[in-house]
């Protein structure tokens, strides 16, 4: 007979959320739903025909390095490049201060791992990036959470929280942010605010996590500087990845930082997974040599504002009055939120056997707000998936309005 | 000025302890000395043509697929083809006992978070692989080590030990293994052995982690089964790798197990990086179909057991009176034990210094012995380098050993 083996886990496991959205995400899978679930990029963008003879060729020119073990840090040729490449975007850091990792996500464990103690405060915004709040919690840290409006997070908000804090003797250890096309709302913090926060990191001593998956794909002309770009004192880590861009199926993402934070971060990595996959890298290198990455960009970006345009038309259309949601000025979200009487997590299911899903929006929220709202992704459905899909939901909300008496 | 970045470690980062082997194998990268450090494939085996063909094939005919995020398990096709390339070893698991790893580093780091609380008992071989220690050491486990002779670990210690801990009432949680083509001594379990494993892992209720990168590397004709073959109530939780047997840059590693210990260490997973890159799963799945693993493994085979033999031969010719060796039956590995007044950890600037590297062997014990052993590593140097080498380490020794005044 097998034995009972879950009292063979470990007391942390108790921490481990399983992501609302991999689980939403199996689920349609299996059931073929119109999805505005998953954050996945349109498949017809990729670069397939380059990317193919890309692998082909690293694999016969270099073949000998790029199938073979490597260095934690990262192939040492590709950081140059990763180097290069975040110059053209005004950030300036060389390639020893660069961590290459896999995917983003494995960033943020390493964080986790290697800056995060129990209790520690980090403060996040209201809403942001789910994905992350669960790779922090397995250090058991305290979360704060600071509203956001169309202007990103609301950094004077922040600073009341910094003070009050300070005057009971606490401090935070780090900021959280996606200040660019944030991920879910789309919003991106304004200039001023950018400033003010770096100030405040000094003025309180602590560090920010500048993540940034999205700034590639703003729809608007936005005048801003990366936080990294502003850094003068190496208080910012920056995290970004290839996973928009190029292709997620690739797992490359990096961290530029501090060289004391790069050094420790590494030496995390080498436990998790050794390096991260060569041949990944010298793909990811080549397509930025070949300028493949470049002259997709701007593809991508206007395939993915006229399919935000498209969702926020739809949206106008087909949902019901008190709902209201963001205009993101870049990103692959729109975030919803709909009346006070609906329970976007209850009403999934509905959804789901109507034929279309979302993710609900409470898991962005740090301080259990949020049950009215969600995630709606307009990157990876067709447009006409996307009407219809719109139109689906609209239904569905009015009918749990009704269901409620609202 | 800059902050003190290490004010904002985590208190665990003392845990993490840097790899000898990788922090060895930067030096040796730029100073180009012979080495025997590394557990490096011989590229010259890599199938580079294949793979090159392969790449450019699966993103041509699947890339929207294959460049595109997937289930953190593993992409289900893929699955499928490692239970039938196990059932080909007498291994019969079905797709859903799999999960895919970030190579098999990943499957040791999920253990050690989903499983490992601190202080739980964890016996190990003495000596065993030091990246799975480094990898437990992150739960603060207590290790003890069991003696191994030329027919693997002694289970018959292991079994004294149970008895005495279950006499103060204290219990093994887990017991560790390399048993076939062992790292670092090239041992492998005899089938005895294995079968008296199993019996206590019932009787004294532990898991077991079945260690298995090179079991198609055994260059005698032995009798064994792997310990999950025999496995009749899901205890053993077996680890395999495409690093050996195709190529490391893919890091493509994989666990099989009771499903209830898959769906903890998938649920682990989800924190870590999403899941293992698609492209990796895609090329080795590929490489499966088209049969380039099972017509490149005997090339290897042969090629490192010559190799073998080389290293041997020279260790007969070159190394001093009082310095013993393990003859492995298989894998990459030979372990050495010099006369007790040398430390290797101290000799091997020398030895560098000289022009060869090796692993001194202090890293692969718990109890804090080994510390006149070193790792030789067979299948990454060419066979000239190799009699070059061994011929300069004897020398090294030699002069050890008259510094010593023995």
């Amino acid at each position: 007979m097998n034995p009972d083996f879950k009292k063979f886990y470990a007391h942390r496991t108790r921490l481990m959320r399983v992501s609302e959205i991999r689980t939403i995400l199996r689920v349609i899978e299996e059931k073929g739903v119109i999805s505005f679930a998953g954050g996945l990029p349109d498949p017809n963008l990729f670069p397939k025909k380059e990317l193919s003879e890309i692998a082909s060729y690293v694999i016969r020119e270099y073949g000998n390095a790029a199938l073979q073990y490597s260095v934690t840090r990262g192939v040492t040729l590709f950081r140059k490049s990763l180097s290069y490449f975040m110059s053209t975007k005004g950030i300036n850091v060389p390639p020893d201060n660069i961590l290459v990792t896999t995917g983003s996500q494995q960033a943020l464990d390493l964080i986790a791992r290697a800056l995060i103690d129990p209790g520690d405060i980090i403060a996040v915004e209201l809403p942001t990036y789910l994905a992350a709040l669960n790779a922090f919690r397995m250090s058991e840290p305290e979360f704060i959470g600071i509203p956001i409006d169309d202007k990103g997070m609301r950094v004077d908000i922040l600073e009341e929280k910094l003070r009050e804090l300070s005057s009971r003797g606490k401090k935070v250890k780090m900021v959280y942010t996606v200040p660019t096309a944030q991920n879910p709302s789309g919003v991106t913090m304004s200039q001023d605010r950018r400033k003010h926060l770096l100030e405040l990191a000094e003025q309180y001593d602590f560090l920010i996590i500048e993540d940034d998956p999205y700034s590639h794909f703003l729809f608007e002309p936005i005048e801003f500087k990366h936080l990294k770009a502003m850094d003068g004192t190496g208080r910012v880590i920056y995290l970004s990845t290839f996973s928009k861009i190029l292709a997620p199926g690739l797992r490359i993402g990096w961290v530029a930082a501090h060289e004391d934070i790069i050094a420790i971060l590494e030496r995390a990595k080498q436990n998790l997974d050794l390096h991260t996959p060569t041949l990944s890298q010298y793909i990811a290198m080549e397509a930025i040599k070949r300028g493949v990455v470049e002259r997709y960009i701007p593809i991508m970006r206007e395939t993915y504002k006229r399919k935000r345009n498209v969702m926020l038309d739809a949206l106008e259309d087909h949902f019901p009055p008190g709902c209201r949601w963001t205009k993101p000025v870049g990103g692959m979200f729109i975030f919803a939120y709909l009346p006070e009487s609906i329970d976007t997590k209850e009403m999934l299911l509905k959804a789901i056997d109507a034929g279309v899903a979302y993710v609900p929006g409470r898991a962005f929220f740090v301080d259990g707000s949020g049950w009215n709202t969600m995630r709606l992704n307009f990157s990876f459905p067709s447009e006409d998936k996307i009407i219809e899909g719109v139109k689906i939901l609209g239904r569905v909300i009015r009918e749990e309005l009704k269901s409620k008496g609202s």
